[in-house]
């Protein structure tokens, strides 16, 4: 066998940035087993209809691949703001909206225009946890602010840190991942008047909640609000990557200032507009899967677990003395869940009803 | 009809970071006219075959687009480091090879890993104009170092200022867009032997150059070289988004901690994957490219205008007064190519025979 070129240099020959040392990459085991529910994503796979109209939607750009994309992607933002509107009965246009690779672009874009080096973002934790990594990745200062003890987020003392912290970007999560809890508009309205910083509402999960979105404060607090959202959830297209955010037009023109040039591709923006006309169709799983987490919900705290109450396609429960041993007990009956290092607490994906009940028939015997 | 919901915010109501300010987004102007020449685009279209193999891989994936993509595209970078290792002789594997969306998000990884606050990169200008705009887009000092007037590189002069200046990461552009010029392999071990810090030898248009690529030089130099490439150019896939580099696989992991997870979706993946497989077709255009390149710099020289050598698929030409005059003129006569805003200068994209043509006709007729 013939050595690897390059094989002989260490990490630690390389002039890497000193607080990379000693760190590593983020992500979820991508494991092969029988049921993943370890990623929150959705376990319906596109329709056949979608899929197909995917597949014709690339062949019709396949033959002008060698050209570069519509760098400002205006035809999808103009589907993501109609989308947007209908959802939520606010007049969005494609000026207020933004897309970007997955929503992890667009919080590092957002980072890039508003955060970064002398500049601090505060996240109430325990909640996303690429928040902290795409700050440190911006060398924007991290300022965690805890949850109470049962994860909800007590707002008077989170606005009284924030007035105190002065922070330049506020992060709050709506559903909070790993947690499940949602901010009711008026607990917003509370911390948006504490800042004169940028409040992210960070909303990947809000198809799944039944409580209004952050979009409708945009038109009274455009100059502080951006409320991003991800088509990996409930659009079921985690494998496309796309991530948006609504927000008033001059925060668009602000994230132009940082995107990188063509950072959409043509087949992007074309399987994503697919996908958006599949929209009734795929969003039609989200009731299903918001009944099954009430059952999920139910069945767990009827066998003796501690449920965290959830807006969102998963669950996080407890209390296990050795969280990592209960995950790989998880692992061993074929269940791959999370481990978010939340001490004494796991996080399920709601699945399919039968990846649920065997979800259910495997917490019936794990140790713990 | 209804205002823009947040139409009354202006950008500068926005805490938006300071050096941001006043500036305008990159990007050349996307004009449809009929003659495109201005961003070194592979003019020839995919084949039928590559469109509908394109078509067919995006096919095999459609249904599982619900699911993240393979978050370290391990099938993707075999097949990159496969071309690589046919195409330089050195024998590259997957762990050699890194990928992302297009050259540019490779780039801005390889800063926020070994650039950033308080660090510097330095790169010979005029040179591609994103490396100064990542750069500050990482926050990381830019030191512009200028070539000779006739844009070719003063190695000896090079290695003195890297050795004054001491920089973190070096650019060195082969061949050099916007001027077209080649490093040989000894003016790069000089350089390589002038630093401590990273090397980063944009190859964006090697498959043009008759030069050797700088990744012969990987196994003896990995813990100071990195050699990006892109599939925009050559590849005539600037619709498909994909940039990628060759390196030392501990350079490889260093980017693993700065990468966002997932960034590169199950199409790009899929479809990178399709064109590779056509590589030996699409860059069969790359010899008719040359000898048309050899051509438009031939008549420009016959007509009176001087032309830097180049060894790329666009040719740097001049001498204009009033280059932005004359860069109106060329499109009122149809012709889109780009002021790079080097003075006197514009850049033309060797197109087809009959889109050169164009462009030769058009050149008789401008006013200058």
């Amino acid at each position: 066998m013939k050595p690897v070129v390059g094989a002989r240099v260490e990490l630690s020959d390389l002039p890497l940035r000193e607080d990379l040392r000693g760190r590593t990459p983020y992500g979820a085991p991508q494991l092969d087993v029988p049921y993943r529910l370890n990623t929150n994503e959705n376990p319906y796979a596109p329709t056949d209809a979608l899929a197909a109209d995917v597949v014709a939607a690339v062949a019709e750009i396949a033959g002008e691949l060698h050209r570069y994309p519509d760098r400002d992607a205006v035809a999808l933002r103009e589907d993501l703001a109609a989308y947007l509107a209908s959802a939520t009965s606010v007049p969005l246009t494609a000026e207020n909206v933004w897309a970007a690779n997955g929503s992890n672009e667009i919080l590092q874009q957002i980072l890039q225009a508003f955060g970064g080096p002398g500049r601090v973002a505060l996240g109430f934790e325990p909640s996303y946890s690429m928040h902290p990594i795409i700050a440190a990745g911006t060398r924007t200062e991290w300022a965690p602010t805890p949850r109470r003890p049962d994860f909800s987020l007590d707002v008077e003392k989170a606005a009284a840190v924030i007035a105190e912290t002065r922070p330049d970007v506020v992060f709050v999560t709506s559903p909070n991942n790993p947690t499940g809890q949602s901010i009711p508009l008026d607990d917003l309205r509370l911390l948006i008047a504490s800042t004169s910083g940028v409040i992210v509402v960070d909303e990947a999960y809000a198809e799944f909640s039944p409580q209004r979105s952050a979009i409708e404060l945009l038109d009274e607090y455009g100059s502080r609000l951006v409320v991003s959202r991800t088509m990996s959830k409930a659009f079921a297209f985690a494998g496309g990557r796309l991530g948006y955010l609504a927000a008033a037009p001059a925060v668009v023109d602000a994230l132009q200032l940082v995107r990188l040039p063509y950072h959409l591709s043509q087949l992007t923006q074309a399987a994503a507009r697919a996908s958006l006309r599949h929209a009734a169709e795929t969003l039609g799983s989200v009731a299903l899967l918001a009944a099954e987490r009430d059952r999920v919900v139910a069945a767990l705290a009827d066998m003796g677990f501690q449920v965290v109450p959830s807006d969102a396609n998963f669950v996080l429960f407890g209390w296990f003395e050795d969280a990592r041993a209960v995950w790989k007990s998880y692992l061993d009956h074929g269940v791959l869940i999370r481990d978010v290092g939340i001490a004494g607490h796991l996080r399920v994906t709601i699945g399919t009803p039968a990846e649920n009940d065997a979800f259910l028939a495997a917490s019936k015997e794990v140790s713990r």
